[in-house]
């Protein structure tokens, strides 16, 4: 059965692997200075309606953290984010290894909040050099556990942030999804018009690897942390010899196909679409979700039988959480990629309505 | 005309290329946790004659160094290296980053000597806890300027690592070329058998991207380094979702072709018989090496009005070096790779000699 | 008015001063290897009944947790410890700095229990090498809102530590006042014969600075971190060049006086006395306490007019905190030390009678 | 017999001592904000002519060397020093600690030259975001080996600094000794009018322990560096709780006693006026210097023999050197303090004229 474990199972989606194939042969010059990474950053400025936007490639997404996190902080400085988010539950320290300390809040579900933003600010501020400096806000988009920002919570952490004079960072691993999400109101142009950093993600959105760090040289920071962003990519070991690979392929994806539309999204909204058809099947059968997004993760709780079935047979991966509910349920997360038919949701279905 | 830049210009070699795309659709667990990895292992495994060998995929050279540095020293521990070596010259501090002193010696041209281990070592041990502790040799084969260690030299830098308890490891970014370079007796059998740890690179060997990190479990030193990388690489950023990628292309490296050769050498000695043609040639036309080496990387002098116009023509790199014979001459580096042809050789010589 | 402020107002208490000032003119070797420091080692391990401990003098409580924790742990393993603990809370990422992540509990007032311990050693360790390994547990004895701990607590932290093979490490800054406090049961060779390792702090305890950061060679990791110590001190900046300053007090401190008492304790107990004595008053007088503690700390709520009051008269920091009461009272923090006595405690209580 | 071993063998000089006692009562804000360190620092800033310099105290020098050349350098970013300067050779990697790399020249004796540091900037400037760039310049007055630097010398060092736009830090440890040393003539004015930041030694100076690291805020990245140094000091761990007791010491210092002098260098004086008569009587009784200087270092050549008995009645330190007669004999630093006094330069050299 196909499987459902996550969007990064697969290789490169056809437009991606075809550009590779195509330009294999051609010599380039080393670490990103290609111009297929030249012509990328163009169609990715383009895309996001900042033409002096500066664009970094890097290979994978704790990498990109890091990076972007180190360039708006100094030393004894830290990112505000939520205590679930990615580089406190799974980066293995990423970002304590380049000195850096998190200033995590009490928000539920990896959402963070202006108000968790704020007490968190105050509570440090008032150490003086006794406490880690806040400089920005991380939060990932979609979140975690799925949460797809609308642009009314974008705006407000937005606002937030600039009254705190703190630099906004949306980790975009999942960006193609939260964007291309059905109801979704946040457009990338008003994201790159607000955010300081943000990244396009392009491994789970049909690449081989690769995430685009993009930032703004709007503000101060903005610009200190585009004169950074090299010497901590290549410092932190993230400058791809091969760098015209990443270059390639977000030419593929933001290069509009014959329907006019991006393969970037294009993938991503038939990732999210197969996503909610498969929530809508397994709330019908009674199942009840961890939380409604309409984004390509989906979180369904279930009996432990059940649960042990679903994973043998569709890869769901196990999300530890605390059941709501009391009982001892299990939380599984179903993941989509481009490579997910309807098909394939049809037949996990009828598995579980089997069950 | 075609460009002798450097070996990582091009894609990825045939046998390479075609197992990505073969595999492409297949959905396997992400991070290197999937049999191809898990087959790639095995196979580098029995290359190097030994069967419990440790096995991590990483995405880039940088990244591979930092990774078993850090994972063979304590954090007031440190390598000796030479000090034109690639960590010091060109990598921003990558092992720095990671906490780490390097101890750097006086050798000449990158190449590592017993003598200058002992020097460097004693000045160090003699400061007790005021000085950073030596814990490993590092040396890279093909060194920075070409050199192709021979066993001899190989076997006392192990002797001296040997009688000082330090672990020996080796940076194999151009390892192909150098085990594959025409009169060379250092094998790869004989490399793992002694060294504690070393890399066979697949950038600069016609792969996408990837280094194979081999490490022996033989010392208590090894045994606690193997412990440690997986953590170190997920800290570092360098664990890959799509691990799978690196698995495929060293299974097709080292899986026998037709002629019985494994790809992986077949290539760099095709690269290597490129290179010495163009040295001999550049030799006969009366240019001066800087040294003599029978791997994929060639260094000439050329008067600077040659060696702009040889620049322009095939991307050769400009190598910065004081000429030995007082005059102002400028010092080239030619690289080979997979993808180079005699013929290539042939067209670049003939524009040299009509200079 | 006298200061109550906290415990590092004033110099030296007498024995100090007094052997300070007789040892003046001696000339001794440096960086600690002098006789006196071997000497205060001596006492020390006596007073633990720990004839094997490996004592480090280190100026600072911050240096000595950075040095400790670094030396108990990997780069990529990190100490559970409660959130609003010293080193989460009040170092400005001084363990982040030496590349650690800290693994915070839900703990409240900063007093680590087994049930979060285990829980956020099992939420890491299920991540395998996407998660920062823990190594140790970390608490302060007395805690930062002056919890003394109970000779119980401790055992409970030590077993559940010995299950998941954690290091404990116990943060003495204020170690002198929780043995020496009112109807406490921990006694310093319990501690000793279960810890990993401890500070026995000086700063806070009538010394012009030093803790002595004491380690057991019991168990492999503490020889490891024993091995580790004196280069990270170094390392951290932390090894005095007058080092025998810290040997002379220590040996003070630890040298019984004619009532047969240690003045390591003897100041404790009666900063400890002054502290209580201050607390039954503000309690006869209706204040409320926060906790109830018989430490040399003692945190009251104050109306804000009383609050600024206070503060202006002795020097009581306002400490962070949301009223229970849900009214909008300040917490003030009252510190004796060893210059403290009664008629200050009463000339104060007056004062706050007054109000 | 007297000790030559260094120069913080003793306590504190008789001001210093007097002080710390006379206001060992008192009762002072904790971390430096006290009115102690308010007036240490403007009478520091009057003695330099520098109305607006920054003064941070920090307690060692180690630590006053990582804390400054953090604050001066981006973390891709590095110190120019000469490859025998103490933090290379002498600090356990304190400056690699905080994630940055030294660029090591070749200069010998430790002491910096422009042509050098040209090179140095250069070769890494050539690499871009692939090499650690360059930021400051780093030197020690007196140097590791006693050279007192004169004002061309220093102002050669300003002038290359200038014209390739890097910070300048001068390692005072043994400042006082500098400036006092005869036929000086760099001045304490002259030098705080050029550099970014330097630090006036306490420990080496007659003060129990302390620092004083001076930075201008003329320019923007001194600015930057005072805005960093607070939180920096704190995170490495180098509040002084008790700060107080640096402010103490360094106004005693910086006070003009009866006869007018500044006791900072009245004791420095007099240590390098006994040095120097070591120094004459030694190369009267025939053994030759390594280098001729005025400081309160002085090194000298023996036959191991010699060597052997002068150490065990001096304690004068064997230094590693290679003998340039080619001979073995062995180089020994004789180091004076405050302390030192004519008759024991008289017993010395009596006992080595009789060997």
């Amino acid at each position: 059965m196909h499987q459902f474990r996550n969007d990064y199972s697969e290789g490169a989606a056809p437009e991606m692997l075809e550009a590779l194939i195509r330009t294999n042969g051609e010599q380039a010059p080393g670490y990103g200075t290609d111009s297929h990474c030249e012509h990328a950053a163009e169609l990715i400025r383009a895309a996001c309606g900042q033409s002096d936007a500066f664009v970094q490639f890097i290979p994978g997404g704790t990498a990109a953290n890091a990076v972007c996190i180190s360039a708006f902080t100094e030393d004894f400085e830290g990112p505000i984010l939520a205590a679930d988010a990615h580089p406190t539950a799974h980066e293995t320290g990423a970002i304590e290894a380049c000195g850096r300390r998190i200033l995590a809040t009490n928000d539920a579900l990896g959402v963070l909040t202006p108000a968790e933003v704020e007490r968190v600010y105050h509570a440090s501020i008032a150490g003086g050099c006794h406490c880690t400096r806040p400089a920005m806000l991380y939060f990932s988009n979609t979140s975690e556990l799925g949460h797809v920002y609308t642009r009314a919570e974008f705006d407000a952490l937005c606002d937030v942030a600039e009254e705190l004079d703190l630099a906004v960072y949306v980790d975009g691993a999942r960006m193609a999804s939260a964007l291309a999400a059905p109801g979704g109101d946040l457009t990338l142009e008003h994201l790159a018009a607000r955010a300081d950093a943000f990244t396009l993600g392009g491994t789970k959105a049909g690449m081989l690897f690769g995430e685009a760090l993009v930032v703004s040289p709007r503000s101060k920071r903005g610009r200190r942390a585009i004169d950074r962003i090299p010497y901590l990519t290549k410092r932190g070991g993230h400058m791809t010899a091969k760098g015209r690979l990443m270059g390639v392929q977000y030419t593929a994806a933001f290069t509009r196909g014959e329907d006019g539309s991006l393969p970037y999204f294009a993938h991503a909204a038939s990732a999210n679409e197969c996503a909610c058809m498969l929530a809508h099947g397994l709330e019908d059968a009674g199942f009840e979700p961890h939380v409604h997004t309409n984004g390509n993760q989906q979180f369904f709780w279930f009996d432990s039988d059940d649960a042990v079935r679903i994973v043998e047979a569709c890869g769901a991966e196990v999300t530890p959480a605390v059941d709501p509910a009391g009982r001892d349920r299990i939380l599984l997360r179903f993941v989509t990629s481009w490579a997910c038919r309807p098909e394939h949701v049809d037949e996990l279905l009828e598995f579980v309505r089997g069950l």
